[in-house]
């Protein structure tokens, strides 16, 4: 895992040169189709990838996005109108039965598909009318890491594409780059959480994603009960589980976001909870009770990919102080089955 | 809370008998546009009842539906495409200003808008093209219960007026009236619960949202961290946190997701969990460590709002077991402000 962690740089970069041309002219296809939906269908780590590829989709081309319910399909059957939708599937190694099968649907029902694949030779890319490869080679820890990264570069290539806003991926493998050098830091905080038990994980808008991907990580790799809001949910309801010393990880920005994680670590401070902070913003380091800082010139909008490294190597680290190994999870298979 | 429990019978009746008339009416009225997509727009326990919605309005018309992401709107201020949308805001208080933002730039963006609450005289009933309301009277627990539940209602009414499904919702009251019985099983049986600190709740398809509400209900007024997931979701990682005597409740009803609810029992006797089951399959309970049981004559798409009965019963003496008062969880308002 930790050495897949570090293949992430190049294997962005690798991407972006192998894929980037067809990207673009897929973008010039569908920008001439008249699209009024755009369908997201993943499970697990992929599933996180495409929620952040629906914040950044729906802001940057405008279209509404939906995150698919796969037994919509396999259980219920549903003859759904896809007429003017683009459906895509996103799965590490194509081979995810129940996606496959919401694709195959989809394609009848009159969708455009796209597959979001590390697998040129798997199912998904046999079905779907385009793929998109992400060049990680084979992924081998069942935690996956450098496949998510990939997946959501495609995100970002395809909404630069298909949306009128210029994005500028292309400084992201650099970032990453700098996220990395985070590793000495982060193998020596972990140790502080070595009986860290549960834990709420929040992120918010284009870092809602990372705060599901960081939470699965912890429960597969570290065995902690995490759980998973945006800063907006998590005063409804479930700020009432904080008590004195409750550990929150918070994915906090600069930028959109920033205002409403000053509003949560304020909160957070008056209810005693314990919170680190994965920010590249001065007063909320501050505000935290430890934090992974990055450099402060990283736009919000290119901020996921970044910030998700440290929380890998969080997890990775922490799960060797536990005395566990993160490549063998209890319990868990690298391709998963379901229908 | 366990007054407003009990109201939900005469609550789910009197919404029928006053507002079927209008979904109807209006139900035609949307058969006639061509939408293509339907954006539902909710926080809290309104967005558990959204995402049942979900399952429901896709099954029944087809129509993919998209849960928002308020922040899209709120924070990143997107220009969304929405002319052949029906964009559906849910909120008990009907005072959201997230949720009624988001209505009115989808009013300008060419969407009908429809609202779903419970006082008639909100600013959401104002905003909204058309509004459906349950009866519910003023709820005054903080913990959602009859308004959840008549939020639901509306969307079988909905799906029944929009789609060609025939759905048998004035079946409804008598069920809940039904569920209402285990009251004293319930209360004999959270003695055995009074020390769990965290636990798994875990729903599918027409029952995910439940999930998601038991979920928010523990954390509320028991303060048990609650992870909710899908069966099938659960199979992709997070599986990795149970150990021997880890708690997970379980909505399996007899169904479609019948086989998937058997399955994730078998794998989680192996694991020694502690699973207990809301269920109306005596196979199901059999599997079960402990089961509350329903009448076998609830269709599964029936069963979402008499299955969520029994559960909340659950929180509700699981909270006074715990020597806490649900009426008054820490930390939280009726009324959450996010933007």
């Amino acid at each position: 895992m930790l050495q897949e962690i570090a293949e992430q740089p190049e294997v962005l970069r690798r991407t972006i040169a192998a894929e980037r041309g067809k990207v673009t002219k897929l973008g010039d296809f569908l920008r001439q189709k008249d699209i009024d939906v755009i369908v997201l269908v993943a499970r697990g780590s992929s599933d996180n990838a495409a929620l952040f590829g629906r914040y950044l989709l729906e802001v940057t081309t405008g279209i509404p996005v939906s995150l698919s319910a796969p037994s919509v399909f396999t259980l219920y059957n549903a003859k759904m109108k896809l007429k003017r939708a683009l459906v895509i599937g996103v799965s590490q190694s194509g081979e995810g039965d129940d996606i496959n099968l919401v694709l195959e649907r989809a394609k009848e029902a009159g969708a455009f598909t796209l597959g979001i694949t590390n697998e040129a030779d798997s199912t998904m890319a046999k079905i779907a009318d385009e793929t998109l490869l992400i060049h990680a080679g084979r992924e081998k820890s069942v935690a996956a890491t450098k496949t998510y990264t990939g997946q959501m570069l495609h995100f970002y290539m395809l909404a630069s594409a298909i949306g009128d806003q210029r994005l500028d991926f292309h400084k992201i493998p650099d970032f990453a780059d700098q996220a990395l050098e985070l590793q000495p830091k982060v193998k020596h905080l972990v140790e502080r959480y070595a009986f860290m038990e549960n834990c709420v994980v929040v992120g918010r808008g284009m870092n809602y994603g990372n705060s599901y991907e960081l939470a699965l990580k912890l429960m597969e790799t570290c065995y902690v009960i995490a759980e998973r809001f945006s800063s907006a949910d998590f005063f409804h309801g479930p700020l009432a589980i904080v008590e004195r010393r409750f550990p929150v990880i918070l994915f906090a920005p600069a930028g959109s976001t920033r205002q409403s994680s000053v509003d949560l670590l304020n909160r957070l401070h008056e209810l005693h909870a314990d919170c680190l902070t994965i920010t590249n913003d001065a007063k909320i380091s501050e505000l935290s009770s430890r934090s992974l800082t990055m450099p402060g010139d990283i736009d919000e909008f290119l901020s996921p990919i970044p910030f998700i490294i440290p929380a890998q190597l969080f997890a990775a680290y922490l799960s060797e102080a536990k005395g566990l190994d993160p490549d063998a999870p209890r319990s868990l298979a690298k391709v998963t089955k379901t229908l």
